[in-house]
């Protein structure tokens, strides 16, 4: 069995962002006794990840060393959409855009200190949508 | 209810490459309603990802960074398999070789600009398996 | 149908170690034809990846490359935990915390070179949870 919704997130800033709420606030699955969830991101030029959730530094951090890792690359060719674009690609591929993540007695399971993360990879990147899809 | 298929892709030269098609050609998935695609490549040097699925320069300029971020390192002990064997490696472990596609209404869900990449990091990787579960 | 169980590694020491025996050790999936094993890591200063099962210069060559990567930045501001601290997070999200791996014919269906590593970054990690879910 499993059950699928489609949803927007609301727009944010370049940059590393906590949306464990946001997700929840979509989804009922107090019901889900023993199930798995899918967030599935529809873009390539921002990506989803599972990280620390309480300190904003640790998400500077993140936004600090990925910009170290992939940005003005002398050799980058696909430069037109801007000097933000191809970073954006090569970041979503490294941090990924599908989480699995399992559910336990109704509650997402995850760890003391694990949030769902959107990284947001463009200047403007607008709003982005994800696919939630839950399976029991 | 679950189907599985085990496939072999074409061998495909270094680089990054678009499967999208492959996948598709390989499934039927017109009569699954809301579903989850997992595509498990069966290697450790070679990756899956899903990135842009128009430009060519894209995936040249992945190729480059993971090149500059992973080849060629004074420390790599694991050399006797050839000097692309070890990258291939880290670059595999970076990318992951597991996707899972959110399936509705008989489609993959992707975004509209996103495809399915073979990533070969291999300069003579030969033909890569991949195991297609889906689950409805 | 699905089934769940939650189990805590052995203490390891910082770097990449197999674990594919202590998965299995823990796990009946003899019964299952067709499906699906998601390992989900409960924590955000290590993580999961699948890669080269024999020789361990792979796993020694994985740390050195992201210590490189990761290590020592001087920007980094999430520094009072000690400094494996912030590069342990920013491994965990580049390497990941949820693997999916098909279930065929009673058997993980990976690869004949591919087992299943926890990557412990911290100096002293202690004992590491993680749910495994079996879909069917």
């Amino acid at each position: 069995m499993m059950f699928q919704k489609e949803i927007q997130l609301q727009t944010k800033p370049r940059g590393f962002h906590l949306i464990t709420d946001e997700i929840l606030n979509a989804l009922d699955i107090s019901n889900v006794n023993v199930g798995m969830l899918n967030i599935f991101l529809k873009h390539t030029s921002a990506s989803l990840s599972i990280n620390e959730n309480v300190e904003p530094e640790v998400r500077k951090d993140l936004e600090n060393l990925m910009n170290e890792l992939c940005d003005d690359k002398p050799y980058y060719q696909h430069t037109y959409e801007g000097n933000d674009d191809m970073p954006a690609h090569a970041k979503s591929s490294l941090l990924g855009v599908s989480l699995n993540i399992p559910i336990s007695n109704g509650k997402l399971n995850l760890g003391t200190w694990q949030g769902i993360y959107l990284n947001e990879h463009r200047n403007y990147g607008g709003s982005r949508k994800i696919v939630l899809t839950v399976m029991t």
